[in-house]
């Protein structure tokens, strides 16, 4: 089995994304599957193109896109992409959409084909914090979790895939006030996790991990 | 035109909804609009059902639902419902449904048809915190919200429907530690600005008010 | 019996000041008492000279000094003020004094004498949230009711003082994100309270309300 | 040189208390200096008496008390302790004093005699977060390290010494919500970091690390 595991490049004035500098540590082989790591552009559109093109060239039987969610507590497995763009700051090529429609023959929204439940349970297993989020935003970390889901749904049936956010680095938060982190040892952990556990699992768990709001 | 307001009955052990205090509080008729209130039950499938029920008899022009989001900061104007419902606690008849399609023949989300970034804009205006949310959680909150995009796409084409969270009040938080309300007062005319900004708008302007995660 | 009751001018790039905005709204007679309000300068040094001035000039029978704690959730009762001032941010003439004692032969804390447990249970009852806050930071709220205690303890001994803290209003969050904020109203009434409660209790209660750190 | 370290037995329904858990994790010799670790019971009075007897056996010349600070999100240093006691839960031998004098000959407050600023600022250096607190609460973290200082004021007047409140461990938030945590190392190699810093530095810097509230 072959796993593709995308994070992207630092953006919004920070020097580092937690997202690659955790997915470049990650072994080359996790639960018997060949690990590709790759990093992709934070900007919209061409984070996609490339997307597709590594797919293309990987032929990979899952894909994990990982992006930094400053200002979040603990690991999150994102549940849906939505069909929109709405970028609060400039992507790292100056895109700033407005309330775009992503793809116009897509879906309002796709859900993530991995399984969400197994991977929260099994991080917090080892000890690390995990939920499962409800909304990855709209900006690039939800268009790539968008694009992925509609070029699974357009032109890779078999493949399964999805998208995980984690916190900022404590060195991030050195200069920020009340900011949660997570240690770069800890975001390894719980993406090997993630990436054995979907492995491992065909049907995920019915465990309820949802939220009131 | 006439307006169809609705606000959830209380749940997860508090005593009032300011979704419903804030609802019955609004005045008749708002912006040449004709008001109508109605409070739901905290109940999956039957809010929805009570829903359709009012919409039929009422024929509203407009139909915006309201319920509390404890914990957040300040009015939350939603964006999106997605087609699932993850209860974390049950709901006031006893149901907690995981994972669970709201509708076999619904699509994966609908998209509020609310000129969502003109009430946000507007209640900012009023010197009132407000923002677009990109999440309605995945209890009966999302759900009616849901039930109400798929009702308007399957039954009621012209009508424009959506959803608005509002914080706790200030005398639900005076047990709880570091957490945040609003007042009844702020709230009500929040909600009057919602409805006359949805009267008065036909097409939603374009700001920016998106986030990275 | 008079109470004299002080109020900062707006500081740290705000437009308005919560505390004074309060102050001056209070009722001229509160449970019998006269209520005497003064705005004070955020100055270092200059603020403790004029409410010297002001009490030397009233001689009031007690002294509440309000300030304002941008991000605190609830009306706060400070209990303490320490003889220390660290600045973070320069005050509205320009000083920013770091680890500066505030009077060499002061003690080095003051315990307020207001009667802080009864003043946060009375605003509870009110149904607006509040508690007990053990520090009222380095800046000039903490210089001030610092300034206050040690005045009360060298020249005033007959009078009771403290400093009450409070969030935010409404208008000055709404371009700040996830920040708590209360109603000029609520915190209207919250001091009205604390204030009738310092007329009226002689004695403080004894309940719990402190903080594990 | 000899350091002394304490950590707190874990309190409050936890199964660990990071304090001890880093505390007990301490290279023997730091800096050139030996380095004494001692579990120290979460109960008023007693944690006094234990550490008193600990400081004449061991005749340290730096004290050094850690404890937890559950929901804080970094290494915070302390600068002050003041002469109260007002606990929010029991101790571990089910005391719950209530706004009661911790030594009637004791000043309001004691100030630490720990280099802080220069500690926070060298943790910092360290790529991880830290502050100065102002308040180390009222219960017993306050309480030992008020005690402390009134030791050292009192009969050990050479003894430098001060408190270190360290955030939750990773596991330790697994079942709560939106917490803040820090991993094992980095508490270990912050209190390093402190140890080291109180050895090499008889002068703090001044460097501004206030609050306004």
């Amino acid at each position: 089995m072959k796993v593709l595991v995308t994070g992207f490049d630092p953006f919004g004035g920070e020097k580092v994304n937690p997202a690659f500098e955790a997915v470049k540590r990650l072994e080359d082989k996790i639960a018997g599957a060949q690990v590709i790591k790759v990093e992709i552009p934070t900007v919209f559109r061409k984070s996609i193109e490339i997307l597709d093109k590594k797919i293309e060239e990987e032929k990979p039987d899952v894909v994990i896109c990982v992006g930094q969610a400053g200002g979040r507590f603990d690991m999150t497995v994102e549940r849906v992409a939505i069909n929109i763009s709405d970028a609060s700051i400039e992507d790292n090529e100056g895109n700033k959409p407005i309330d775009e429609t992503i793809f116009e023959d897509g879906e309002n929204a796709y859900f993530s084909s991995l399984p969400i439940k197994s991977i929260v349970s099994n991080i917090r297993n080892e000890k690390i914090p995990a939920s499962v989020s409800n909304t990855a935003g709209t900006y690039v970390c939800n268009h790539i979790m968008y694009g992925l889901l509609y070029l699974i749904d357009k032109k890779y049936k078999n493949i399964r895939g999805g998208f995980i956010h984690v916190p900022y680095l404590p060195e991030q938060v050195v200069d920020k006030r009340s900011t949660p982190s997570m240690n770069i040892n800890d975001i390894v952990t719980a993406l090997t996790v993630a990436i054995k556990t979907t492995v491992e699992t065909q049907n995920d768990i019915k465990i309820s991990d949802g939220k009131t709001h």
